[in-house]
């Protein structure tokens, strides 16, 4: 293990994975089960995305869900309703990103069908990074699309009761020499995150992140993790946040009410509902007459002129891109406390602690 | 013909909607292509978006268009690409309303037979409201999409060079006793009219819509025309631009690229591409039961509790329904210039001028 400046330790993926792969055996999970988390948690810290990543969810949401039987460790996963492009999944209380994976497969193998395929997953639990599904499609020449409702933590625009999620809607479409694009997008203007940084930071945030529990707009951080009324993306009425609402509540009938999961303040949000979807570039053009095209508009858009304070213009996917090839080449850079969680991990689970890149 | 406060004429949307197909005849469409046109057209009016109603496009674009050269009035529209969920439509210079008829007509007929179905258009022309096309699946008992690229209007954020159109993205959603959630939503900020209507009125625009020429955010309606750099939804780097500049994107891929049509600045941008698509409710869960759960959801966010300064909380497609709800009975009401501009067309076709509700 290496130390970089931010005194983080850098890990490899590979130790990494096999060693959370562990831990979710331990928590009673299939091996298979087990694999298919482990490579979707490191495949965020991959990204850059160590919200999603082994940071904090395994010790927060997993291990308690597992343990204290809100999460089921030996589901029943099954379709409960299909057509040949379609099919509604029974997830059984599983962890998501096992009926995440098993939905997306089987959305991808009925677009290879019939050119485009569609699933829902009901009665699932927290998949991690809605791009990791997404991309999955990219290998088989399809474009995927993830959505997934989440815990209640944002207003309607106009109101100032938390009714809907973060609801993030992910879109993965394949180039040909240039990085794919991958959108991963909350739709509330920022991710909950953002709001916790600034708090932990001492820092005041922008108007249209939150509400305060009055349902002004606050510049206050820890107001607006009082009141748990985030914004949808537009973050007011001249910024349009009745578009961001619009997405949200799209992602929240897509998920809940498409999965029949349900909804809202229905359910305890540990429940939750996915929507996958796959369409065969082939099922509409030829796939090198489209990756070339792909590739023109990304380098035409990449190409435009920094506005003022900007040094770039980016396009979606690239930043993860370009950390995905950083940390495969020189590791995942982790936290000390995450290391030495991992570690403590490692020895309750009775595996070997080596994650030496 | 009545008058109403704002010296607006009221009149019947079925003469409305005869005499712009007797325009369309008199431009050389096909009957049942004139027929198409001139239903958008009303059907944007009867929601409330003049915009995309009888009051601008005729005169400027698609009368010229067709008499030009740059609209074709007897295209050869055809699939040139199919599976049995998808197909590719060749559109041939058609006006956009008559190709974004057939191919949404195409998408949820292969909803019907295998659960769901997708269609993009190539070298159309200017298709109106985007949510048209998505809500003609909800009598089929079928979610609805549609999106467009459009005239290049936009920078991609953190640039200052136009590259994309406002991209609009239309879903609709049955449900039960409620109105149909009906989101349609351009990817900028804001609708270029809105800039518009800030500089004919002399008032300030809200930071966030567009920059001036100098790639730097303006209040000044006037820069902003003049620039033409519109931003993307979230407006700044504190609103999360780059994710209205990822959907943007996303339907600058689905609409220009798998259509085969091209994006940007590639083309003279007369020439567009769409995207659309249709799932069958049944295809997921019975229809009673989805409907039953989207009524239950749209009535819990209606019932929000509305923040300081606003009246009530809305759902996607609800202004919209009450202006269709009040102009199908009561009239659409039409500025008197645009009276004044039907009753030329109405002489100049040779058609009978009788607007009367």
């Amino acid at each position: 293990m290496t130390t970089d400046s931010a005194a983080r330790v850098r890990v490899s993926p590979a130790r990494l994975e096999h060693l959370v792969t562990k831990i979710f055996e331990y928590l009673k999970l299939p091996s298979d089960h087990a694999r298919m988390v482990a490579r979707a948690l490191v495949d965020a810290d991959l990204r850059g995305h160590e919200s999603h990543g082994v940071s904090n969810y395994i010790k927060y949401i997993y291990y308690p869900g597992l343990t204290e039987g809100l999460i089921n460790p030996a589901p029943d996963i099954r379709i409960s309703h299909e057509t040949p492009t379609t099919a509604r999944w029974e997830a059984d209380g599983a962890m998501g990103h096992v009926a995440g994976n098993m939905a997306m497969r089987d959305a991808i193998e009925r677009a290879r069908k019939y050119g485009s395929g569609f699933t829902t997953v009901a009665n699932s639990r927290h998949y991690g990074m809605a791009q990791h599904y997404a991309v999955m499609a990219l290998e088989h020449d399809m474009i995927g699309v993830s959505m997934t409702n989440s815990g209640v933590l944002a207003t309607p625009f106009q109101g100032m009761e938390a009714k809907l999620g973060t609801n993030p809607i992910a879109v993965a479409i394949p180039a040909g020499e240039e990085p794919p694009f991958v959108l991963d997008m909350a739709t509330t203007t920022v991710a909950w995150g953002k709001i916790m940084n600034a708090a932990r930071d001492g820092k005041q945030m922008p108007l249209g992140w939150g509400y305060d529990t009055a349902g002004f707009p606050t510049t206050d951080p820890g107001a607006a993790m009082d009141a748990k009324l985030m914004l949808p993306l537009g973050g007011s009425k001249d910024g349009s946040a009745h578009k961001g609402y619009g997405l949200a509540t799209w992602v929240e009938i897509f998920c809940g009410v498409l999965s029949g999961t349900g909804f809202g303040m229905q359910l305890g949000r540990d429940n939750v509902g996915h929507f996958f979807g796959a369409w065969q570039i082939e099922a509409f053009m030829p796939k090198l007459e489209f990756k070339a095209m792909m590739d023109s508009l990304l380098r035409d858009l990449k190409a435009t002129k920094p506005a003022p304070g900007f040094d770039r213009v980016l396009v979606a996917g690239i930043p993860e891109w370009e950390t995905m090839a950083d940390r495969s080449a020189n590791g995942i850079p982790l936290h000390p406390t995450v290391v030495d969680m991992l570690r403590d991990y490692a020895i309750e689970v009775g595996a070997e602690f080596d994650l030496t890149p």
